[in-house]
């Protein structure tokens, strides 16, 4: 065979497989144009992982950010920004409110301190829901950027539906919406979405599982109630002005989040307890994952040098500045005891109680620990992001939940035997070192997470490159309607067929009274031909 | 840069490229061994795709068949087969069932035809599973094919759970299960698995769609109500013999469905109404439609003839070999009026009204020619392939369904202006002439199906490759429990948190009617106070 021919059977074969490929690879929409309101602080760590993606295939993105922002800087080479006046800022009203809520929960599990962080937690999302609907309500009064809004004919909103803004936002601009979501305060973004048995779906914030008893259904439904309150008597009225201002003839947020065309679900069904779910849902749970980069040399040595204990890495999350010091000089001693080498990112002050194996961080590169052979047990605060990673690279996690999500997050880990919970109030010296070390040597942790490592890369498609597509799968078909099924246009009586039962039930009664009443008649004609014989 | 850095450099970039996509692309599965339990008739067109597909991909396959099978050879190059004995042969069975349907169906619409016509599917249904299940107890009882089942350690098996033998077979051998499934005789399977509110998912056979008034609403209950009649009182005591007799603590077939591993459903919500879903069903909807091949050189010719008027195509289907005289007459004068060409797959006596325009073909290479650019219409029964095909092609369908799903798939395109369904009994001269010139001048009907088209195809995967990837993901990890809800192991009152109400209710009454005992006792002694002060 000549060159010639090879070649042009080498082009023709080409061809074809393309031909092949193409039929259901979908176009590329280059230059989409994406407006972005996310919510700031630890959510937005994910949602710029997603934007960085967006950018790099090309979409044009304007990101929508408050004066005093906290993670949000105001240029980047990712977006352009539109800034907004805040009253307030919500790095300090979160900041303290997390320090407020460790000082509890160090006192211990009772039904009062249940009361009161209940409480807190409702007031604060008052506070936070508050903040951001006055400060969308200054982006409406300021016609500079209305217009500039109007004007930029935007493809779709990508928003984070914790706070409603973005969704009210997009709903006057009459724009597809696609969310990035975990959870909404108002509960899990799946009651609002998808038919959620009580008996079998935890309440997010319950601390249940899939599989409850009778006691436990019962706590299900209180905690779905005080969602239920929590999303009429706090969420909604924060947003009622906004509502009633902008949006020709109101808006109520659980009807925005229904009219939502995709939901990016940071979450998967090797994580989560299997459930109903929705065509419009994407599950993009670990979505930000990487494989691991190797370490910078000083710290690769320091991992070499444990040997074949190998190493613990530690870490509480970004939004904690500083353990309770008691608690910190508690763990500290315990790794002092310990063969394995450990990695901790502490700030605050240093333990006085530290050993020469822990290596105290300001920052660590999580991802590359966790995906190094040498890495052990993972101490975790159960962050979303934390978990799925610990997933990912198959590490054992002992955990430490402090707030929102995370007590469930390290429960589905513990469920499946691939990781344990410490509680705050319960962490000392003699449970901390009980627990690392069951983590260290009973093998059962390791091979249970990795075995959900296996399941969880075991996708037909990588869920970032999900993500992407049903944003532009959105922007390619100006939005999804036809994934939303037609539940959320009904009024609640009739999505749950009460009406129809009460015709049916009034139908049988009748059927039942109408027989009834035929065979006392019959009989009492019997009983009166009767007597007027016998007579 | 000499050739040797070159093809270097191009090696390490490949390999870091591969290396980059490995992390999401899951092992291939060679070898697996599979199992498969189909039904006989139309359903094993879809089947043998799929085996085509496991086949090329390099899986072991055994069909288990009937004797007198009607469409299932023996002799395959795809697989190996196993035989049993069956006393009647399915074909004869619903052959004589369809000619007797057809005839009642051309009456008329009447309380009394759907009476009749309903009593006429159960017993049909009955005789069809009672056949099965005595076929499955012959494969029981014969020790060679037995011990031949156990021995060959089968990965998987899949079936076609319209009857139940497969799901009682893999339940005996232990064996994890994939469904290739589009509905199944105790209605849609999804009513099985997942919630499905009867206030907008209409019953399968019911003829609505997802938004429904108040009596549709009461319709829809109506016929649920005769779904669960039929489960309960025709399928499952077909099956009872078998069950007790074979498995361990007997069984049933709702709880066979709901243990199986991955249901591979034959449809998506592009042709279906939005509804909930679960996390181990997957969409192959469409999954056996390819690009069109060129037409044989005669038929190109006869098509090309057309010119600007474009062909119409009509088939009813595999299942019907011969419409009623008086129709056909009464559609072939129709076309013979027309100035496009007609295609026509016509069994039986030929019309004594052909037009030249039309042509009758005993077969046609139906993808083909709804691919082909000169379509403008399909006269289609309405079967999920031609529907699924048709959406495909994006090519507008007059429908004349006969039997089973067929008005509900054809349904689903009307409700979205993409099709037009003519009832059997409504068919005459007028109303097809008036249907198909509708169809051919009324703009909106080729751009409402290309615009399905677009959606269905604008997938992340194709669904053939979606269908394979969870076949083999079965076989990688054993099952897929994981996707699995805890919902089926409930009892119904647990399900449905009737015992958590009645808890709740009782705690509300009791309450209330100990402060209520308060009150009157208080006011009693005060009135007795009163009373004793004025004495």
């Amino acid at each position: 065979m000549s060159m010639g021919t090879m070649s042009l059977h080498r082009v023709c074969g080409v061809f074809v497989f393309l031909s092949l490929c193409l039929i259901f690879i979908p176009p590329r929409c280059h230059g989409g144009n994406i407006l972005v309101f996310p919510l700031d602080g630890s959510h937005w760590v994910n949602m710029k992982i997603l934007l960085e993606e967006l950018h790099a295939r090309g979409h044009n993105l304007t990101v929508i950010r408050e004066d005093n922002s906290w993670y949000i800087p105001e240029k980047s080479p990712l977006y352009t920004s539109i800034t907004f006046d805040s009253k307030e800022s919500f790095e300090d009203m979160l900041g303290a409110f997390l320090q407020e809520h460790m000082k509890m929960q160090r006192e211990g599990a009772s039904l009062m301190t249940f009361f009161r962080l209940t409480m807190h937690l409702l007031s604060t999302f008052s506070q936070v829901h508050s903040l951001w609907a006055d400060a969308t309500i200054n982006i409406f009064e300021d016609q500079n950027v209305m217009n500039s809004l109007k004007e930029s004919k935007y493809d779709l909103v990508l928003t984070d539906p914790t706070v409603a803004s973005g969704l009210v936002l997009a709903k006057y601009l009459k724009l597809p919406v696609v969310l990035n979501v975990r959870w909404i305060t108002s509960g899990d973004g799946h009651f609002v979405l998808a038919p959620s048995p009580l008996s079998y779906i935890p309440v997010p914030g319950s601390g249940l599982t899939d599989k409850m008893n009778f006691i436990q259904r019962v706590k299900n439904m209180l905690f779905h109630s005080i969602i239920l309150f929590q999303q009429k008597f706090v969420v909604e009225p924060c947003y009622e002005t906004l509502c009633n201002k902008y949006i020709e003839g109101g808006c109520d947020i659980i009807s925005l989040l229904q009219e939502a065309d995709i939901w990016l679900f940071r979450s998967d069904f090797v994580f989560d307890f299997p459930r109903p779910t929705m065509p419009n849902i994407v599950y993009i749970g670990g979505f930000q994952c990487k494989p691991a980069q190797p370490l910078p040399a000083d710290l690769e040595d320091f991992v070499q040098s444990a040997g074949e204990h190998g190493v613990i890495i530690m870490t509480l999350g970004t939004l904690v500045n500083a353990l309770p010091k008691e608690v910190a000089n508690e763990i500290a001693s315990v790794f002092a005891k310990l063969p394995q080498k450990v990695i901790w990112r502490h700030k605050g002050e240093r333990p006085s109680m530290l050993g020469n194996n822990t290596l105290i961080v300001d920052w660590m590169p999580q991802k590359d620990l966790l995906g190094h052979p040498q890495t052990r047990v993972f101490v975790a605060h159960g962050g979303t992001n934390g978990v799925q990673e610990a997933i990912y690279h198959g590490v054992p996690v002992l955990g430490i939940p402090l707030f929102f999500d995370q007590y469930d997050n390290l429960l589905r880990l513990q469920e499946r035997g691939a990781g344990k919970i410490l509680q705050l109030g319960d962490v000392n010296g003699k449970t901390f070192e009980q627990g690392i070390k069951e983590l260290l040597h009973q093998d059962s942790y390791r091979q249970n997470i990795q075995r959900m490592s296996r399941l969880h890369r075991d996708q037909p498609m990588a869920p970032m490159d999900q993500a992407v597509f049903w944003v532009e799968y959105v922007i390619r078909h100006k939005g999804a309607p036809h994934l939303r099924t037609e539940a959320y246009k009904m009024p609640w009586y009739s999505y749950y067929c009460l009406d129809v039962l009460l015709l049916l039930l009034t139908a049988v009664t009748v059927l039942l009274m109408s027989t009834v009443a035929v065979f006392q008649f019959l009989c009492c004609r019997r009983q009166r031909k009767t007597k007027s014989k016998q007579n």
